[in-house]
């Protein structure tokens, strides 16, 4: 199985099947913010998760595809706010919804996704008990995702974070919603505890290995390939864990460089070149790899007694591919 | 049964039940926002509605308590959005939340209740099929409200907004979420369908007497009494009842007078006076306080097919009570 092929024809699906959750009613303005970001693409990589997660144990994905449009629109509605919040001007290379619509349009949108979310988990067909246990484990991961935010937030403005900080707020603001996306696929396809624990941990592995590859990218994008600012994460002192590895390791003039430059809105090319610079020099760049590469292990090493089948294949050439994606 | 006292009694009910939901954990900063504007007192009427409406059929209001708790804090999430989007200082005479704990933190906070609103109805004993009808209800109520904001906000954009336009937006807006309180209660007290019809008639007939008396009431309000600024509606040109009585049937130089005034951020308060007193001139006031009045008739009508009850007298109080409430 090819996972390119295989990730473009389950979006496909995915995509024509959560249409029904975005058509345009009036107010039209509402509507067309939010279907507005859903609509730009993207691959859908969390639903496919669940999808996948739960094929690898009934050899069928579409009793997990309502859990899975629940799983994207809140996705997208975490994507929206985040962005105000964030002032963020681009995503997937188009203007942000607010920068379109204008915030309370954006707001709202964000808002009417959530609503959507919860109406697509309504569709799934469990019984009422696993129901319970699928709609609690959503509304965990909201929660978490609005921590994790809101810690990411805080993080900026402190000077110092350590690893363990660092891991807790991105096991929260994007390891949930993997996590959640095995794991519901895993519970939609019946597993016994094992195996759902197993998809689980396979889910938060790849979270933080995806978060820690996706902050390294930004270190080194252009707004070409990724649609988001070079130093744009320097300037806004945004806590990565490459950023948190060199602040926590440069010491005399390298430190004082740091506390002038990281999370100085006004700093210039130049100095965003020395910062990035530093990062590099004191492995902190090449550390984020390694770390990125050990969650993608711990995943590999969580779904070993899954029975092998081409959906297990699948989750392995996912795992790989989070941290082979391009910048 | 004294309604104020029944109001008191039911309200410290139900706030010591809803702490489960509002307790404060890390970040303390997300949760203090979020617990900010539920902890900040209210009447409570949406959950008071939807426990006495399910007590006028089984004579227990216990059964509903944690939909009612739904509710209520899917009500706070929309005013804390609101309030971001209106720009809004005061709510409940205390700094809105956004104010306190900056637009992050209260996008956030907004997030945060409407999850947890979710967690609150999941509660709800009843069967899975009833739950589907609960939840899907609630989910077409928080998209109701949304689309009613939007449409606030466009229609203060707007020259003439016809009185058709404008009980459509508030019966979105407003009254969805009171037809919501009284309908639940009644589905979840078992209601038949003749009776559950009459409970969401009620409601909506209610929510529609709330709001216009609510924009009555801003037109002659004085911050001390309603923490909202006199003539802010005026300026923000608020398509309330009154203005849209009143646009609709001015001419000549009072015409040109609102169109100059109405809409007007920066109007001084001898101009805000003179529209003021416009309201009075063309009867719109008057006007407004008679339709209220309709609708509250409308709601007694409706629930005349309940049998008699402590709790059936209790509703035609609280309907009473909608256009009776304090400056």
């Amino acid at each position: 199985m090819d996972l390119q092929n295989e990730l473009t024809e389950r979006a496909a699906m995915f995509n024509t099947y959560w249409q029904r959750y975005l058509q345009i009613k009036k107010p039209t303005v509402l509507y067309e913010a939010s279907q507005y970001l859903p609509s730009a693409g993207g691959k859908r990589i969390r639903p496919f998760l669940t999808m996948v997660s739960c094929e690898s144990l009934i050899g069928d994905a579409q009793k997990a595809l309502p859990f899975a449009a629940g799983v994207e629109l809140m996705h997208n509605f975490t994507l929206v706010h985040d962005d105000i919040m964030d002032h963020s001007l681009l995503r997937r290379n188009l203007p942000a919804v607010h920068v379109k619509f204008g915030e309370p349009a954006a707001i709202l949108a964000g808002d009417l996704l959530f609503a959507k979310s919860f109406e697509a988990i309504l569709g799934t067909f469990v019984d009422f008990s696993m129901f319970k246990q699928l709609q609690q484990d959503f509304i965990n991961c909201v929660i978490a995702i609005c921590e994790g935010q809101q810690l990411d937030i805080e993080f900026e403005q402190r000077k110092i974070v350590t690893e363990q900080e660092y891991l807790d707020m991105i096991s929260k603001k994007t390891g949930a919603l993997f996590e959640l996306s095995a794991k519901a696929g895993g519970l939609i396809g019946g597993g016994n505890p094992q195996e759902v624990a197993a998809l689980q941990t396979y889910g938060m592995a790849m979270g933080l290995a995806f978060q820690i590859w996706d902050d390294y990218l930004d270190m080194s994008s252009t707004t070409t390939t990724l649609g988001k600012d070079i130093g744009n994460d320097i300037r806004n002192g945004k806590k990565t864990l490459i950023a948190v590895h060199c602040l926590s390791h440069a010491t005399g003039k390298e430190k004082k460089l740091l506390n002038n430059i990281f999370g100085n809105r006004s700093a210039s090319e130049h100095d965003v070149t020395k910062v990035y610079n530093l990062f590099r020099d004191f492995g902190s760049v090449e550390y984020a790899q390694q770390r990125a590469l050990h969650y993608v292990n711990q995943a590999k090493d969580a779904i070993t007694l899954l029975k092998q089948s081409d959906a297990k294949e699948l989750l392995y050439q996912l795992i790989n591919y989070t941290i082979h994606r391009e910048k």
